[in-house]
């Protein structure tokens, strides 16, 4: 295949595809925050003995949608702050690098934290029942916006951000989101179903308009979709869970942004294709910007680390 | 590799490791099995419309482990039997064929049913709780035999079995236990931890021998364990993992199976390696027989299922 | 690529390409079948056991074109009829199942038979001559249309449903013909190339549009056609190839099926790519539905095994 | 897999496998060559244009075993001779070098030919009758020896040294037989099945010990035979396959080649494994060498063609 | 992909990108011409023994670009002469078959030479120094024309032809430069910047319209380039060596080819993709033609090679 | 293959293959530092923004082998120090996380640098020239260790390592070196041939024991011997080459290596395969411990940057 396979880039900038909403798109989320807010803030702080003597790192533990325990990795520069603060997320099915990127933000000279996926990692619980659905999470609960999985993770990830925000040594002007894939989703969904943040920076963010991703991802995890509707091939179930990933598909959610938004992405990512990215991206109403990288798939951009942090510079200096 | 990458087949004949049981495996089980017997047996059939004249379709409901709802297909000749019966499990991640199984068997004069497993087909519930772990259920709830995935599938597959016993159309003398891969493995487990079966016939059984699996399978799903490693590397992790899944390692179960014993193997088999497959096989006690397919891996194996049709008729005429 | 790697669905349905058909094409065929009119139309049926007690199985062994001999399963319930039938062939290079195929059919209440293809399948003669050709069939004999040999292979597949309607246990005006891949090309050849068959299903039919299956087929066989054009580079020899297979080509025998025709086609069919398909389709005159499977390629469709014995119901019973 | 997958080097050496040979193995071979006498030793030339002005290049058409027209590609130095001449064979599946390689030999003064395999290429007819087999021509006619596809081929290359060795052209104690991989197996029957040539050099032969073969070989075309074994699992067909290939297999006729014999051969060849090289190489009495190509598999060892005509030189100046 | 992955033919016919040339592109191209001019033109040969009467073979050894030693294979037909003369090149990172296709071309009658092109064989110096680039040749020194690997390159290519022009055995009026891939290049490279040769025929020329190349070449070496700007994502990086490539590209240099021009090219090259070939044909403005091979890729063209001495033939004759 | 598909790790344990040392050995390396020696050690800081406030960056220039201008990050805390300092290397053909990791390094809280090599990545200058060889650096001046590629680079690590050891702001009985493939080769030289650093920390180190890497190696770049080894088959070209590499042999190095050494090996490592890492270890005489992760190839071991900042902690701090 050509090497930018999915559309050219004077075309990914103006692919602006109608939004997906159901009617009841904002009541179901209203009511999906009102039954977190039912969940109470509590959280505590193991300390993780680290090699280094200019930060502390602990472990986060808190009450997560449906009273789960979920872990997070919270690292702070030694000291009493008020500090800039960092909420991150990871992607896909694998948390492993948490540590090392929590404590890396921390020696930027931030209080920051990633969350550990429920289900996905360390001791995060996943609660949540479910019936006959295809390896992974992706179609777990997927037959209503009730039992979908990522309705828990959505909540997740914004509580974590309420935890931070009310943190003595955290500055609450001054607290970014972020991560990529996975995480790049979760960083816009807590941008979006909260207003706590002020910068939001996503790499190659996942779950960005399903019809499309179903169409041109060439690799998981949006093929566990695909997988699921060859299992199901009834064309009603079909219809039935492309409705449920209406209310999740962050193409939605993208006009409740307000604070300001980086987005990153690859011409030739194989698994959130740019076109799904851009399509999120020209919804958002928000001041933006899009870091398009010819080169790349859905991998580290060289050089892209120095980038993200020069952002939160500007934003958290 | 050689087509017998493994080892060669007169090794294979000889290939009987030291069993890996904890001394409180009997103690687990029957704890276990009494956990079960406090579930209500009870079921529901609901009738599939099939075009056929000469059988008679349902699916079939019952509580399984936990209380949590469990289906299977359900089909029967027509008329009042009582007949022999046939029940059956299904592979990995993987039940769409489950409804032309049961069909099938029933065509052959059986009473058929074949269990969709909890959380990986159809409406089977899976309510189990779970950490972190690697997408697919090898290693949900991994670090305790008491909250691993299998605990309740295994007594999800002696329940059905239970009921099918119970009907008044079926000869409870004439039942016999049947599957591929992992269903070859329920099958097992099934035969060991009830008494209910007079023959068991299991094609490439999975879940067998953990150790060499993880060193020779070269595809999914043992590869979850190896992966589960990689994101959690600490050895104690690996070790209390093992110890786990000793428990419900059918070769640690072989000596339990009384009913005569047919299994199915094929040398190129790169998922559930022979060796694994001959060291349960070379612990069993009961009456036994191994086909071996040379040239066959995890597949199809031709003309085997007339064969296994041969041995029900044997045993269940 | 792009999941629906071939035309999007909605240009497919209207997908209509010239026909290719020379002026003689009526007369080759009409010549064809007064050829086989020459072959007696004799069979022998010899039993083949079977651990199953309604019904009985056999190996029929008939003339095929050119009097080679020509083998078939046949399985029939139990009784003297006459019974619906249905007549079947198998895929390309490949009957390993034709027993299974015809059992399962017989268990369904019709006198079932698959034709094993000569040469490719258990004793059925290809005493065809041949000149340098590649590894298979495709292109044995490709040079002309005397010579081809699809024009044996057709005709063998007319004679078996000729045989199968003189039968006294069969119910003359009940017959269906059914098949996949190279079966489902040999169904629409043997409806095409006589009048026998009441209904026509074929999933995912081969030997259809030649020219767009050598530019869009991903894997075997069309690619066999592709291979002998390497070796024989030469513009002429590509002609006289594409010309031969003019007289073969599915959609230039689509206006010739009278029967109710049902086609299954795969959207991500990288085999018989689905465009190939809708061009024979788009061309049927008859009575005509196809059902498209957005998610699966050249493979079981999910579910369709109870679909395709619903029609045989409607038309059979 | 390491790189020299198969046996290291010291052992290839060693490797000498028990001979196959039936009881009847010389009296089916001198019945096979009465029957190849019976063919009339007739031949034409054709001449064909080539664009350079020290060879004349012809098609050579003669009849093979039982009358097929077999076609070869023969040129000479301009000149009535007699030269010195070279008989080559071609790989498996694939005649579409074989001009280019017989007029390399003529340019270097050598009256050449290359035989056309029997439906391989051009117009090489392939008449002989088939039951089920693979794609191929492995396992054509493969139960038994009499109705094996190579039992012709062989014939046809012998015939071929005949007819060369008649020529006025040629200087009849003047001749090599020579080829790669299947070329190679037909050098070494010619040689042993005549008293014709004077020297024998074969590149990685293919069809020596076929019970190894199957075991080792990662890539088509020993393959095929696997795949037979697949599609009819009986045991008896497999032994009754075996003892047909018993009759071909070069090991066996190794003892009865007098010529000098040279064999190239590379320790990571994937299609004809190094060690059934060694394994008829190990059983020739003749004088013979074996050059190794420690980093080389199924393909052109480099400089070797320099090497080849050197030791063409060696015997035929 | 569709066979013919890249533009359909009709397209490809009429496919003409603006030129990408720089205002000095023909200064910088004279003033490199002029540095080679003041390399001194010397060369001594090294008879190498080969097994042939009728031709003598050498090593020919000569000053390169910055006086860098040049290896060449040199042979021709026994006798003074003067021959005509055959100048070749070989494709990237491989000059394996230099000293056959040497050969080759003396038994056709010819003088005949293939330059190793430095570094990438036997004993052909690279001198040049460079800062970090991609493993490979084809991002060393790119940051500046004058520094540019391919710079040295073409005027070895050069030079190489003026020193077999000014052979006594040579007529120097008919003399051919030809070549294959990397060949190509150099062979459309010298016909350009010399007056020399009276053909030049090139098989899938390479470095051909660099920002097209990129965007479709599925396989290296023009991949290089890709990685290369993945390590240096700087866009100003991109731009400079994007203009580096100007000056190499041979769409620029078409116009100045006044030989005849012979152009071989696949349709399924994903290597040299044709789009790449045919944008530099398109602006040849000298006699041509171009030998399109449908089912063909990066590799040997069955039957091309007769052709291509047929070509020589009659321009050489 | 099985998951350890080298030799098993009692075996790893105990594998200490001969050294293949040359009698002149020491004299070359001495011989080879006094090359060295006579390079002025000269560099120069230029700063490099950064977004964090707690270190400072810069890019380090000096003058390596053969005078070469070399580059390197580094980086420090804010501050006089003096402070201990890391040293580090990239892997084979790929410099581009150089910064990210220099900068994290500093962040720790030391004085730290990592060397671009050169012609690999940045501004680091490869000046040497090369007859022809295999794309890459692995056969670049093979034929003589006085010309071999890697001599220069293991004086370059050298040299980088001395400049560290005299900055003011070092405390020289505080140096670790470190880095993983061919960083971790470096490493082990540096070591060996400099008695500066006072702990090395090695991940999976390249050019160990090359004789068993060309038999082992499943992966780049070890294959561009065999690669090279193949283009030049004549044995003794394979025989000096490997002489050559028996200088650059860290096997043959260990001895030398005083300081105290960690090393980290996958049991899965298709690039590095673990009996060459082994045969390397168990070959050292210093103090010295190595990590086996047996789930890991050559690739990110989880958690063990962790572990090895413990490791710098405690000889550092």
């Amino acid at each position: 295949m050509a090497q930018p396979y999915d559309l050219p880039l004077e075309e990914l900038r103006r692919y602006k595809p109608k939004l997906t909403k159901e009617p009841d798109f904002d009541e179901f989320w209203a009511n999906t925050r009102r039954e977190l807010s039912r969940v109470p803030m509590e959280y505590c702080l193991t300390p993780i003995p680290y090699p280094a003597k200019n930060i502390e790192v602990y472990e986060l533990r808190f009450q997560g949608m449906h009273d789960a325990h979920i872990s997070a990795y919270f690292a702070k520069p030694i000291g009493d702050g008020p500090f800039p603060a960092v909420v991150s997320y990871h992607g896909y099915n694998w948390g492993s690098n948490a540590l090392e990127d929590t404590v890396l933000s921390a020696f930027h000279g931030y209080v920051s934290t990633q969350m550990l996926v429920r289900g996905q990692h360390g001791g995060s619980e996943d609660t949540l029942p479910a019936d006959g659905h295809v390896a992974g999470w992706m179609s777990k609960g997927i037959l209503s916006p009730e039992t979908y999985y990522y309705r828990a993770v959505y909540m997740d990830a914004v509580r974590l951000l309420e935890i931070i925000s009310g943190m003595d040594c955290v500055d609450r002007n001054k607290i970014a989101v972020t991560g990529g894939s996975q995480g790049g989703a979760l960083t816009l969904a807590a941008a979006a179903l909260s207003d706590i943040s002020c910068v939001a920076i996503a790499n190659y963010p996942y779950l960005c308009h399903f019809r499309r991703a179903i169409d041109m991802a060439q690799e998981h995890p949006y093929l566990e979709l695909n997988e699921y509707f060859r299992r199901y091939p009834d064309p009603e179930t079909e219809k039935q869970a492309m409705k449920t990933l209406s209310y999740f598909d962050l193409m939605n959610h993208a006009q409740n942004i307000t604070c300001d938004t980086f987005i990153f992405t690859g011409l030739v990512d194989l698994i959130t294709p740019p076109s799904t990215v851009f399509a999120m991206y020209n919804h958002l109403t928000c001041k933006k910007d899009i870091r398009v990288y010819r080169y790349f798939g859905h991998e580290n951009f060289v050089g892209s680390s120095v980038i993200r942090y020069g952002i939160l510079k500007d934003y958290l200096w």
